[in-house]
C-alpha cells in the first residue's frame, strides 16, 4: 500500500500544503477540489509541482449529489462530471471520489442508482478515470459500505469501485469485518480517520472532530487487518476534518499525520503477528516498543536556582552536586532525581523543562522515537559522559531515554559521586503534569503514547477560576510512568509553544506523608494554603475522625478515597510556572485526587493573581 | 420576580464573582457550592459581603444523588444534607437545589422517592430550609418537570417544592405550557438558560454550550409567559454552563447576563401585551424597539487616509469635504456615506471602526441602548453640531444612531455642504462585515440584535487557509441593515478586543456592477484577483454563456445564483485590516455569495501573507 493525505486536513495554500506533505514523507495526496478552486496555480502547475516533489496525485474529491435524481438533473450532473474529468486529465489524476447523495436524491431505487452510476463509469472510462463510490454515513439512501458494495457489484463496470472510509463505517458502529471479503481490485481507495467518542450528530462529528489515527477511540488496527486480509494493495489516505488542525502549523500537522500512519502500521503488525504482510503501508518497521520502568529524572529550568533548591532541601532531597561540565545540579531522594538547569534560562523564573524515562534499551527507544519523527534535541556529550537521547515533544518538553537502573550511570557526572544520604521518606517520582496549548493536545497524546509506549486514559474536566481545564492521563500499565496533560484555558497559553502562565508540576511519592509534611514545615516550607471550607466539605463527604481532620487541616493536606484506597497529598508554593506535589497512595488508590484539583487551582489563582484577562 | 445568577456562570474567585454580579445589577446570586468550597472566605464573610453589596443569597446548589437509594445510603445522604443545612444557616440561604438522582439511584419507585424526599423536607424544616426539587434532563428515573411535580405533590410538605429550569425542559422538547397550571407557591425557584440548536447528548450540551437568553434558539419569552400565568413572583436566575463564559472577563460576562434578562423581559412583555404583569422581572421597561431604515454611514479609522481615499475616488465616491472641527472627512455615493477618521489612529493602517444606523427617533434608540447597558462612547459636540449617540459593541466597533433622512443633517458639518455630484452607480451600503474574537461572539449577537433590533440568521462556516471561519448574519426584516459577524480563527484575533489580522469590510451596492467595475479599472483600481480555476468551476456549476464568463473573469467578478436571483460582486485590495466590496443583487437574491467567500479568503491569504503561526 501507499500513504496519502487529503489536502483538506491541513492549513495554508495548496502550494504550502503540498510542500508540507512531501516533507513529512507522504507518497501522495488527495486534491480536495476547493483547495484547487481557490488556488492561483493552474492544474498543470499543480501537476508539475507534485512531480518535482515526488508526490503522486491520488484522488480528486469530492464529487457530490450525483445518483438517485430525476432525468434533467442527471443530464446536468453528467455534464458537471465531464468538466471535472477534463480537469482531472490536466491534473493527471485517475480516481474520483463519488460520495453517496445527501442533497438532491429524491428517488430511493437501487436500480436507478446502478443505472446512473454505470453511465458515470462509462463516461469516466472515456477519460481514463475510475470512480470510487463512498457511502457517507449520513447519505440519504446509501449510508453503509455494505449497501455501496451491493450497488458497485450490480454496476459491474471496470471503472466503478469502492472508496472505504473508516470514519463512515466505524462512526455508525458498523462491523468492518466484511471488508476482508471484498475483492481487492474493487476497492479503489481507502481513507482513514480516527475520532474521539462523542455523542453528537454524525455529520458535525465528522466535519469538525476527526483526528489522526491513534488520537481517537476507533480500533483502526483491526480495520487495517480486515483490509490486509482483503488483499488490498492500493492507497491508504488520511482524510481528517478537524477545526484545530486546519488552524495549525501546516508542516507540524503533516508530520503529526505521518506519525499516525507509522504508529498505525506498527499496531497493525502487532495485531496480525509476524509475516510478509505485516507492514502493509510500506513504511520501515518501527523498532519494538518497550515498557518504561520509571522516571529517570525530572528537569527544572531556572534563571535563579535558589528558590527551587530551597524547596527540594525542605522536602529532604539530597544535594548531589554540580555537573562536571554544565551549569546543572542534581538533587535526589529515594528514586526521585531532579535536575536544576540554568542553561538557556534567561527570563525563566522556573519551569518544568523536561524529563527522562528508563527503558531496558535506551538506544532502541531513541531509534523508535526517531522513526516516529520525534524532533531530536541537540545535546553534546564528551568522552566519559553518558550519551543522551532526547526529543522535543509538541508542548516543547524535552524528553530523554535512559537505561533502567536504580542509580543511573549519568549521576556519576555530578559532584563527587559520593554515597547518597536521604533525610526524608520520598521514594520516587509519581507523575509529571504538563500544560498543553489547546492546539497541540491531540498531537501530544499521539506523540507521548507512541514514542514512550504509554496508554491514554479517559479524560476529565476540572473547574477553575480561569475556566475548565481538560485533563488526560497517559501511563504505563503498571503506573511506573504517569503523565497528566492539561489543556489550559484561553489566555494562559503564553507565547510560542509553552503555557507558562499555567503552572506545571512534578509529583513525588512517599510512604509517610504526615512525617514528611511535619519535617518540611519544621524546615520552613510553606505549603499552598487550603481553605477551611474544604475541610468542612470533607467532613460532610467522608466519615473521618475528628483527629484525622485536624491533622489534615493543620498540615494543609488534601484527601481523597475510592473503593481501592486513600490518597493524601500537598502542594508547595509556585515558583515561576512550576511547583511540586507530594503524594501518598494508601492501598490500591490509583487516581490523582481529581476532586481536589479545583481547590488547588483556586488557591493558586488567589495566591498568584493568575488572570485570563 | 427578582433577578439572580449562579456563580458558576462566570470566571474568577467567589469574591470577584460577587462584585461583578452586584455591579451588573442583579438582585441576588445562587451560590454554586464548589465556588464556596475553594474560597478562603468563610460562610460568614460571604454573607457579610453579600449584605454590603446589596445582593441576596438566593440558592445553595447543587445537592445531588439523594433519592431512590437503599436504606444505608439514605441515612448517609441525610447526614450529608444536615451538614449542608448547617452551612446554609451560616450563609443565611433558605433554599437548596435538589437535583434528581443521576448517580446512585437504584430503585425506580415513586413512593420511595416521595418518602425519602419528605424526610429530607422534614429535616430541612428544622433548619428553616426549603428544598427545590429539579428534574435533570438526564435524571436516571426522574427527568421531566411533570414527573418532579407529581412527586412534589405526593410529598405534600411545606418545605418541598419545585425548581424549574428552562434548559432541562426545552432541551428535551418538553412542552412548558403545563407550568401555568402549577400553583405559584409550589414553584420555589426558576432557572433560565438558552442554548443553540445542537444534536449532541443532552449532558454535554448542558455542561458546555448553554448561553444567556437571546443568544440561543429556545423560545424563552413563551417560557416566561407560562411562568407569569402561573402567578409565580419569585426569583428568576441565570444558570449557564458555558466553557467560554467561564474563561472570559467576569464583569463583562455579568453585564452580558444582565442584558439578556432586560432583553427577555422586553420580549415577554411584547408577547403578553400591555398590562401590569408585563414587566415580570421588575426591571424598568425598555424604550420601544425601532426598525432601522438603513445605514447612516460607515467609518474607517486610518493613520494615513490616502489609500482609502484613493479607493473611494476610484469607485466614484464624491469627496464631501473635511469636518469643520475634527480631522474627519466625508465621502458619499448615492446613499452610501463613508467617513475617514484620523483621530486616535496611531499605528492603525486602516480599519472599519464604526457605523451609524438610521431610526425614526435617534434619542429613543439611544435610550434603549443605554437601558441595555451598552457602554457609551464619549463624543463631544458643540453648538450648531448634531448630537451623536454612540456605543461601543463587544467587538470594539463604535455604533451610532442617526435620524432617518436621505441627506442627514450632520453632513452639513462637512466641507461647504455643496450639492452632491455622483459619478458612479453606487446606491448605498449593503452590509458591513465585522470580525469577532471568538470569546465575544455570543455577547455580540445579543448586543447587536437587542440594541439595534436585528434578527440573527442561521450561521454558516467558510473554509479558509487559516481555518474555518464561522459567519452569522444579523439584519432587519427588509434587509436595510445587514451585519455579517465572522468568528476568526486562532492567531488572527490580534490583541485586546479587536481582530486586526482578519480583514473586515464595507459592502456597497450598485445597480450596474459591470459599468462600475469598468469605470473603477479605468480609474486605476486593482481588484482582489480571482483565480482562473474559479471560473472553470463556475462554468461547470452554472450554465453561463461564454460571453458572460469572459466578462466576469475579465473584471475579476464573482458570481452566485439561487432560486430567487443572481449576485455579482468584487473586492478591492486590502488596506490595513479593511477592504471594500461592491455587490449587485439581481432579482430576489438575498444572500451574500457565501460559496465565493473561500475564494476571497484564499486570495487575501495569498496577497497579504496572512498567517496563523
Amino acid at each position: 500500500m501507499r500513504t496519502s493525505i487529503a489536502t483538506v486536513c491541513i492549513s495554508g495554500t495548496l502550494e504550502q500544503k503540498m510542500l508540507a506533505c512531501a516533507k513529512a514523507g507522504f507518497d501522495g495526496i488527495e486534491i480536495f477540489e476547493q483547495d484547487l478552486t481557490v488556488s492561483p496555480m493552474s492544474p498543470e502547475e499543480v501537476l508539475a509541482l507534485a512531480n518535482r516533489l515526488g508526490l503522486s496525485l491520488d484522488l480528486f474529491q469530492p464529487f457530490r449529489d450525483f445518483e438517485g435524481v430525476d432525468e434533467n438533473t442527471f443530464v446536468a450532473n453528467l455534464a458537471r462530471a465531464e468538466a471535472k474529468f477534463q480537469l482531472m486529465n490536466r491534473l493527471g489524476i485517475s480516481t474520483m471520489l463519488l460520495c453517496s447523495n445527501v442533497g438532491t436524491a429524491t428517488i430511493n431505487d437501487d436500480e436507478l442508482f446502478v443505472t446512473q452510476i454505470r453511465a458515470l463509469g462509462e463516461l469516466a472510462a472515456g477519460y481514463g478515470v475510475k470512480i470510487a463510490y463512498e457511502a457517507l454515513a449520513w447519505g440519504t439512501f446509501v449510508n453503509t459500505y455494505g449497501h455501496s458494495w451491493r450497488i458497485v457489484q450490480k454496476v459491474n463496470h471496470p471503472n466503478v469501485g469502492l472508496c472505504l472510509d473508516s470514519f463512515h463505517i466505524l462512526s455508525r458502529g458498523d462491523d468492518p469485518a466484511g471488508i476482508a471479503a471484498i475483492p481487492a481490485e474493487k476497492i479503489f481507495f481507502v481513507q482513514l480517520a480516527d475520532a474521539p467518542v462523542l455523542s453528537m450528530d454524525i455529520l458535525s462529528w465528522s466535519r469538525h472532530y476527526r483526528v489522526f489515527p491513534g488520537e481517537g477511540a476507533f480500533e483502526l488496527d483491526a480495520f487495517m487487518g480486515h483490509l490486509v486480509r482483503s488483499g488490498y494493495d492500493g492507497i491508504v489516505s488520511l482524510e481528517i476534518f478537524n477545526d484545530v488542525f486546519r488552524q495549525s502549523n501546516v508542516e507540524r500537522t503533516a508530520v503529526d499525520g505521518m506519525r499516525s500512519l507509522i504508529w498505525l502500521q506498527d499496531k497493525t503488525a502487532t495485531l496480525l503477528g509476524a509475516g510478509a504482510t505485516t507492514y502493509p503501508l510500506g513504511i520501515s518497521a518501527l523498532p519494538g516498543a518497550q515498557e518504561a520502568s520509571g522516571f529517570d529524572y525530572a528537569e527544572i529550568r531556572t534563571e535563579d536556582p535558589e528558590a527551587v533548591a530551597g524547596m527540594l532541601a525542605q522536602l529532604g532531597f539530597s544535594f548531589r552536586g554540580q555537573h562536571r561540565r554544565k551549569p546543572v545540579t542534581l538533587w535526589s531522594a529515594g528514586n526521585a532525581r531532579i535536575i536544576i538547569n540554568t542553561q538557556r534560562s534567561r527570563g525563566i523564573t522556573a519551569e518544568v523543562s523536561g524529563f527522562g524515562i528508563q527503558v531496558p534499551d535506551a538506544t532502541l527507544g531513541t531509534m523508535r522515537a526517531t522513526a516516529l519523527k520525534a524532533p531530536v534535541v541537540p545535546r553534546h556529550h564528551t568522552v566519559g559522559e553518558q550519551p543522551l537521547h532526547g526529543f522535543t515533544a509538541p508542548d516543547a518538553t524535552e524528553v530523554f531515554f535512559g537505561t533502567t537502573a536504580t542509580e543511573p550511570a549519568w549521576t556519576a557526572e555530578f559532584g563527587d559521586g559520593s554515597a547518597l544520604s536521604d533525610t526524608g521518606s520520598i521514594t520516587g517520582i509519581d507523575h509529571i503534569n504538563l500544560a498543553q496549548p489547546w492546539q497541540a493536545f491531540d498531537e501530544s497524546v499521539l506523540f507521548y503514547t507512541s514514542t514512550l509506549n504509554l496508554a491514554a486514559r479517559p479524560g476529565t474536566e476540572v473547574p477553575s477560576p480561569m475556566g475548565l481545564v481538560r485533563s488526560q492521563v497517559l501511563r504505563t500499565t503498571d503506573g511506573a510512568v504517569r503523565l497528566a496533560l492539561n489543556i489550559v484555558p484561553h489566555g494562559l497559553e503564553g507565547t510560542g509553544d509553552r503555557a507558562p502562565s499555567y503552572p506545571e508540576h512534578i509529583a513525588v511519592h512517599t510512604d509517610d506523608i504526615i512525617s514528611l509534611a511535619r519535617q518540611a514545615v519544621a524546615a520552613g516550607m510553606e505549603f499552598l494554603p487550603v481553605p477551611n471550607n474544604y475541610y468542612e466539605d470533607l467532613a460532610a463527604r467522608f466519615a473521618l475522625s475528628g483527629e484525622t481532620l485536624v491533622q489534615l487541616q493543620e498540615l494543609n493536606l488534601l484527601y481523597d478515597r475510592d473503593e481501592h484506597g486513600e490518597f493524601l497529598h500537598f502542594y508547595t508554593e509556585t515558583v515561576g510556572s512550576m511547583f511540586l506535589e507530594v503524594v501518598q497512595r494508601r492501598g490500591g488508590y490509583d487516581g490523582y485526587g481529581a476532586p481536589n484539583a479545583p481547590v488547588r487551582l483556586a488557591a493558586q489563582f488567589e495566591r498568584n493573581r493568575l488572570t485570563t484577562y
